[in-house]
Order: C-alpha cells, then structure tokens, then sequence
C-alpha cells in the first residue's frame, strides 16, 4: 500500500509520558494510540505485526497437536464461583451485572472456560490427552498499568489448555509445549528470551516457568547463575543462607536504646552491621486482617510473593498499634508474648550474637542466640535472593539478579481445576479420576512490544522479516521527476506482483522526512529510487539494520530483493 | 487431523430447547457450547469455518482500500459521552465500573472509537477518503437472545468505518462496500442475500441497507415489491394507503356502545370491517413518561420503530388511568380534550363515514369524517405495510411480507459523530469542516449460523468449500483391515502433502457412525476407502451435497480429488 494512505501519525518527540523506549516508538511510530488507562487501540502497522506473530503461535501450536477454539470474553460468575476463584481473586478480576443482574466477569485466563468446554466430552481415558487453545482479547484491571504494551489492561493472549490421564504425560506434554514456545519466540526474533522457574501465584498447581526477556526495563526480577543453568524468577528463587554461628555465644543482655527503632539507627547505635541483627516484620493477612510478625536476619529482605505463597492468602505491611503485645520498634523473638503467628526465615538458622527487639520500648537485646533462646522453631524460606548469592543448585555463590519482561508462561496445574469443576473420567481400570491440566500462556501484545524493546535503535524498531508489517519499504526521491515516477511505480507493482508485502512511499516530500518515516516502521528492506541512482541505472537496497547496504542493476532488483526476502532474512 | 482427536461431542438427538436448524445442528456437530444466556464457546470446526469467513471479509474489505485496525472492548463511559449516546441507549450498552470507580461499557459498535483513533490524524483533506475496520469481539445486552448464534450477546464483528470530505464522495464509497458486500455473501456460499433500505435506529444518519438471507426463521420482516426491485426492512417500507371517501359523509351520530371497547367488539356491534374504524393506539415517551395517542384506522397496525423515529426517542405501551382526557377502550379523534401529543397516521387520509371513540365511556360515533369533524391535520406514516400493499416505487399492489436474517448492514452516518466527537479537517478553500461517515457491519458468527441454515438437510450442514471446517472427510471403513488401514493411511499423507484440508476418519466403528458424523461436520467432498471398493482398486467420492457420487481408482484418486476441490468448487 501507499505510505501515504496510511492511517496514522508518525513524529519525531519522544512523548513525555514514555518511560520505555518500544511505548515511545509505537506512539511516534502510529502503531498505537491510548484510549483510556491501559487501554489501546491499534492503527494497521502493529496489526500486521500482531496477525503475523498470531500465525506464528498458531503454526506451532498446531504442530504440538493444539486444537484451536474460542472462550467467551464475558463469563458468567457461576465458572469462576465452581473454582472457587471468584472470591478468591483480587480486584484485577472485573466483575459486573448484566440486565437483569445476572453477575459476570471479564475473562482474564480461561481455566474454567477450558474445563466447561470439554467436561462433558472427555469423559473416557481414550480421548486423552488433548489440547485447547484460543487467541483472544482479555481483561486484567490492573491497579498500575504501564509501559505502553507491556502492561496493559485489555490484551489479547494466546491462551493454552492441555489435559492428561497422568502427571507423567502431562509433563511430557509440558516440555513438548516449552520447545513450542522456544520456536516461537525465536521465529518472532527473540531468540535470546530465557525460560525460568516462577511462581504459581494464582493459578494454582506444581510447576510453572515463565519465558524471560531479559531487559533493564522488565518488570520482574530474574536470578540467574553464572555457573549452572539454574534460572529463576525473584518469587520462585530459594534463597540459601549458609550461617556460622561466632565461636562463643554471648548472654542475652538487655541494653536501654532510647529512640532506636530500625535497622539502621541500631547499626549505628550498637556500631555494627545488619547481618548482625533479628529483624521483626509484620502483615497483616488479607482473609482475616490478623498480624503475621515474621523475623528476618537485618540484612535480608521479605519476598511478599514467597510468603504469601506460605500463608494461602494475600498480605499487606501491618499497622502496628500495640495490640497483640507488638511492641513497634522493638519486636523480638525472645519471649514476645502474643496471639499473632510468629514465623522465622531461615536466613535466621543458626545465627547468634545478633542484637533483637525486646517487646519494651526502647530496649533491645545484645547476645541473642534463636536456638538457645527461642527453642526449635521451622524456618521458612521467604527472604529475597541477592546477587552473589548461594545456587541452590549448583551451591557457587554465583546468583545474578536481572530485570526481565515475561512474555510467556507455562503452568502444571494438576488437578486444581477439574476437581474443584468435577470434571472426571473413566480410566482403563474402570475407575473414575479427575484429568491433570496444563496451561500455556502467551500475551500477544506485549510479545510484539517486547520484539520492538529488543529490537530497536534511537530512531525507530527494527523488526524482524518474520513478524515486520511490510517486507519492503519502497522510497522514490523526487517524484515530481516523472522518470522516478514512473520507475518507482514500476518496481512496486512487479514487487506486489511477487507476492511480495510493500509500503510505498511516493510522497512529494524530503529524503529526510521520508527516511526518518521509515526507521519508525522499521521495515527490514528499504529499497530506494532516486535522481542519482538512476543515473547510475541502479537502486539502493539498504537493511533496517544497517547490515546490507547495496546498489544494484534495476533489471536486477526485482529478483534480488525477493531473494534477500526469502533467503537472507528467512530464520 | 484425525476425527478421533476432534474435540466435542456429536449426536443424533435434537436438543428440544434448539428452535431452529442451524442452532441444533451447530449443538449435534460439535460447532458450539453455551456458556450462558447468549454466549457460547466454539469448538474447532466452528473456529475453522469463522477463520475463513474472516479471511473473506478481510480480502474483500482490503480490496476496497480497508485498513485494518482494532478497536478495545472495554470503552471508557467519556467516549460515549461525547457522542451523547451513553445516556441515550437502551440498556443492550453494558455499563460497568472499574476497580477505580471508572465508568466503562462493553463495546457493541465502534463509532467513537474509530473517531476518536483518527481525528488528530485526518486534519487536512488531503487525507481523506479513508477506511478502517476490525474484526473483534462485541457484547450486546439482548434482553432476547435465541436461535444459537443467529442472536447472540457475545459476538465477533467486522465493524467499518469510512470518513469522506464529501456527501458525494462517501455515496460512491457506500456503492463500492454495497458490492463488496455482494462478493462476500457470494463467497461465503449465500449469493441469495439480498439489500433492504432499512431503518437507521440508534445508529443516526440517513440512508442505511441491510443485507438479508430470506428465512422463515429470520426475525426480521422485509418487504418485497413483485413487480419492481423496492425491497426494504418492514421498519423502513413507506405504507402507501389509497383510500376513497364514501360519496357522502353521514352526519356524527352518538351511539351508547355499553361494553363495546375493542374493534372486533366495535365490528361486530356495528355489523362493519375493521378498516371502517379509527382505532387509537396510547404509547409513553421513555424519556418523560408522557403519552402520546395515534389515531390509525382499524385494520392496521402500528410500526413501532417507525413510530420511535418519529418522535426521537424510545416508546411503551401505555396504561390508559383516565388523566390525560384519555377514556380507555373510548378514544376519539373528534373533541379530544387531552394535553398529550395527539398524531395522525395516513391510514386515515381521506376517510370518512367510520366509527371511532366518543371520549366517553360507552358511547362510540359513526360518520366520523377526518377532514371534516377535526379539521387540518399532520399525517404521519407510522403504520405496517400489509401483504398486497402499494410498493411507494412502482406503485403497484404487489408488496410481499418475507421473513429475513439480517447478516449485514451499512450506514451512512452523515456527520452525527464528528459534529459531536468535534472531528474537524481544514478543506481545500481553507475552511474547517466536519467530515462525513460511513459504517459498515457484519457479524462473523450469524454469518456462519445463516450459511447453516440456508445450506443443510435433515443430517448435517452442507458447508460449501470456501468455508467449510475441512475440504475432505476421508473415511477408512474397516481399518481392522490392515490393507484398509495402511491404504487409508496413505492416501491420507498424499492429500496433506498437497496441502489439502483433511478429517481423517480411521476410528474402528460401524459405517453408520462414521457417516453419520462426517454428515453433522458437513465437509463438501467425502472418500471413501472400504474393502468393497479396494476389491476395485478404487475408492469413493462423494460430495456432501449428493451431486458427485464418483467411483475412482486409486492411483487417479488424489489427483481427481485434488481437482474437484480447487475447480469444481471453487467459486
């Protein structure tokens, strides 16, 4: 088509409320436009880009065996009640009525959906295993949306359900489905996209990876060892703290510490540092509003995804008002006389010689041992990975902490599902069993803003052939020359002729106007006609990336930019 | 794939809640399942055949210089706002609020939004014409949903949208999508579906057309001239009455009528016909709750919508308490002494000599002559067109009353949105105008719901190519057969290999079963291997609509089936 006829607005400023670099050049580029808080709409480029990156996911869902179908956006309360999730879920869950007041959601994972679909037809082990998948708009009502695509509201998703006669192939199943997505996020030019173990969170289920781009400006923490392939995300990793006590414990002494209420004003006052020290953090639980107080070494942090993970239900920091005998400011483990839960982190485990609250105002105790003076206590693991931390698998001391976009996920879910929605079968022995489910997610939007994050210079994205809204972007300099005119309108139709995908620039404007329009559509091959190529009797074929630059016979041309289409920039 | 991984259930049995065809065969073939009132998952045969409706649409809608754009389904209230629509429809527009007190609606049509994606866009007219559409998940809040998906809530539309600098210009675009709607039908295997000028309701604007498949299950009345080409939705159809005045007007005589307070009890009293009557007809104004009377003689009925149109806003039937003036079951056009809106149809144009209401209980008038006893007054056109009308084109008595399903509109808007949304551009003379719209709808699912039901027999769907879930249903009879099996099982590969759409049917059941499914999936060409015709060396060909019944040998089979597929019926 002509660039000209294409809807959109392309500029040079950088929009002032563009934290990331693929939000700013989706805005300038005219591949999106805001319509209300994490709501977009999508002009032509990017839903090329989207249909493109669609067929891909399909081909490869379809290859392990997917069969495609579609869930309803609006689902009907009822579902989500049968899976207990309807109460269980926050306010990201958008719930409303409908006419006569009927309560629905809008859909923002299918599980329910998927078990609803297939429940009444797979009720013999012969029908096993199979899988579901749709790609289809959802919605996430998100309290902090952000980052132009890759944290939105409204979004379409490919979504996954595979269902099994046993936890063995269903893990079969899920590894089949983990080099799937590999494929998928090498053929859309992210090849470089990690997977790592993460946290289930409200999905439910075992075992679940999330595919990591890794980027500064990612959303969720990564820790990586340099030494092995252990790969986690920040929710999921174990953090190992290997303690060794002083030789000699030191008796609990009380010392009066007016007004020295953190860690910090008690480094200071006790000239020591916080590794040194008991910290007593407290929550509150969402179900019951009750105080959860949980004791950390001073130096370590509480991972909230972890311990809410321990506790089965959602927290937030607690206000500490004197109640529950929490003295704020000077909790500690020794003799805290409260009702509250007390839970200790093992980043406590064979400690002693640390400085702890006293449950008194203004005091605190030096020589706290947690074995000699708390008894045996379970410690838990709910502290934060930091870098150069201990491997729990290969045990170096070679954690590194990374940012990372997650562009997709995969999840075994086990039973979760179909027992809560008594979705049963009828296996070989004759006994009735619920199916174990797997789901496999991959947010479309966000993949393509993520492709453009990582691909992408000051001037606008470079896309990849595989997924690019156009396979050639057409130039012709000076137009009001009638010879280019007609040369360039020549070459776009032999070009479309081909087969081939062309954006036409045929505009009375600057080359520098028209370069600069073309970076922001970043389109692999740029082919230019122009009053000095012509005279030479020869286009220029530039790459988007810089990497090819050449110039060629027009006689030529035709030929050689569909081989450079289909064989240089083919996977 | 193989018909014994398909997932879904089919069977023989009607469900009795299914009233119509195409919704029992879509429930007996695995096409789809309800989730809730009006909203359904797909199953993948039904997928397939949307996809490539899709596919259609989006060709013929690129043919037509269409972009294509998606719009969200979640729409903030302030759009709608602006369009003055949000107060203004009825309650089919889903309101909702986010987690932060947002207002929001689930969107049914996309008027706002295209303008709003646009307007920065196209401020000079050198931009215009241009269209965008999308092809994407609506929600309509029927408060009837029925016939599967012939009326549904949920469901996926192309919806676009044209701007234009001219009347004139938008009226040839509007021709050029009127034709592009013709090939589309045609292409989906519906080239019956005829154009109706239709009423342009909620949408504003002045000239609107759908597309309808004549149906005696469709839910629209459509008038037909038999003599010209007047077509049009009931809703829409001018009704031309011819009266003749008795030679002479009767004087007013006051009649006691004890009890006589409907035209049948009027009729039978007075031993006369119902068109020798003048019937009022009480509605109340959604908007303020005040009733309106419509006089309209005896032997017709009132169209609402036309009624609606006329009056702006929405209407109800009336309780008749005696306020008002209003005697119920006695109203009268001669001496109505009422502060209501009081209207006249133009069924009563030149009338005289009918009974009509005496404003007082129990009594009637005979030899109520309009023009005379009420003096000067406004006709409206608010009455149903009758079988044997007049056609307001050719003016002969030959209008027949179809019934229709409406599988495609288009509107042109005019400028109700972009004098509301404030969308301007500065026009050649320099001045800044607002720009004309189009819109143009399909609903992809009813589209496949009408193809059902305009081509199936008693046992399945007759899908025709360009739709159809598969291009061949290969059904291996007997594969405990091993020769049967491994034929099968090659010819099978062959068909792929040639990028053939296959159901590959190698499930060890009777004949019966098997041809029975492959008739509820509805796949044009169906091959079948059974040792009867291996002892032939041949297989069978035929085609799900009976017209091909081929017997064919095997090593001519994939190239005759190949063949058949892509001439015999291609379009």
């Amino acid at each position: 088509m002509k660039l000209a006829n294409l809807v959109g607005e392309r500029f040079k400023e950088r929009p002032s409320d563009c934290l990331i670099d693929s939000h700013a050049l989706m805005v300038r580029g005219g591949y999106i436009k805001n319509v209300a808080n994490g709501i977009y709409s999508s002009f032509t480029p990017l839903k090329r880009i989207v249909k493109k990156i669609e067929q891909i996911i399909r081909e490869e869902m379809d290859n392990i065996d997917g069969q495609e179908v579609s869930f309803p956006v609006v689902l009907p309360a009822s579902l989500w009640e049968e899976s207990d999730r309807y109460d269980n879920v926050g306010d990201e869950l958008l719930r409303f009525y409908d006419r006569n007041n009927g309560k629905y959601v809008l859909g923002m994972t299918h599980e329910e959906a998927a078990v609803h679909l297939v429940r009444e037809y797979a009720q013999s082990y012969l029908k096993y295993p199979f899988m579901i998948y749709q790609i289809q708009t959802k919605f996430r009502d998100e309290a902090r949306s952000r980052g132009g695509l890759i944290r939105v509201r409204e979004f379409t998703m490919k979504d996954a359900y595979s269902f099994h006669s046993s936890q063995a192939d269903l893990e079969d199943y899920y590894n089949k489905c983990h080099k799937a997505y590999e494929r998928i996020f090498e053929r859309v030019g992210l090849p470089q996209v990690v997977s790592v173990a993460s946290d289930s969170g409200m999905m439910g289920g075992n075992l679940s990876h999330e595919f990591m781009l890794l980027s500064p400006v990612g959303e969720d923490s990564v820790v990586i060892c340099k030494s092995c392939n252990y790969r986690a995300n920040m929710d999921a990793a174990e953090n190992i703290v290997n303690n060794t006590k002083d030789e000699m414990s030191n008796p609990l002494t009380l010392v009066h510490t007016p007004n020295i209420n953190t860690i910090d004003d008690v480094c200071s006052f006790f000239n020591t540092t916080p590794d040194k020290t008991c910290k007593a953090v407290v929550y509150q639980k969402e179900s019951d509003n009750k105080p959860v107080v949980l004791f950390i070494r001073g130096d370590y942090e509480v991972n909230e995804a972890k311990l809410k993970n321990i506790l089965g239900c959602d927290i937030y920091p607690a206000e500490i008002n004197n109640e529950h005998g929490l003295v704020a400011g000077f909790i500690g483990a020794y003799k805290l006389n409260t009702d509250c839960e007390v839970l200790f982190d093992r980043s406590l485990e064979n400690t002693n010689n640390l400085i702890c609250g006293a449950n008194k105002v203004d005091y605190h105790y030096t020589g706290f041992d947690i074995g000699r003076d708390t008894g045996n206590v379970d410690y838990i693991d709910a502290s934060k990975v930091t870098a150069n931390g201990t491997c729990p698998n290969c045990k170096n001391n070679t954690l590194e902490i990374s940012r990372g976009i997650e562009v997709g996920n995969i999840f075994q879910l086990g039973t979760r599902y179909t027992e809560a929605m008594n979705m049963t079968y009828l296996d070989e022995d004759g006994k009735r069993k619920y199916p174990v489910m797997g789901c496999y997610g991959i947010g479309v939007g966000r993949l393509a803003a993520a492709v453009c994050e990582a691909r992408h210079d000051d001037y606008g994205p470079i896309w990849p052939m595989s997924v690019a809204p156009w396979q050639v972007h057409l130039c012709a300099v000076r137009v009001d020359d009638h010879k280019i005119k007609e040369l360039a309108d020549n070459i776009y139709n032999q070009l479309v002729k081909k087969g081939l995908e062309v954006i036409y620039d045929d505009r009375s404007v600057s080359a520098g106007v028209m370069f600069s329009d073309a970076d922001l559509l970043g389109v692999p091959l740029r082919v230019i006609i122009s009053p000095r190529n012509l005279k030479e009797n020869c286009c220029e074929i530039v790459s988007r990336d810089k990497k090819i630059s050449l110039k060629v016979k027009l006689d030529e041309c035709i030929d050689q930019i569909n081989d450079l289409v289909f064989t240089e920039f083919a996977e």
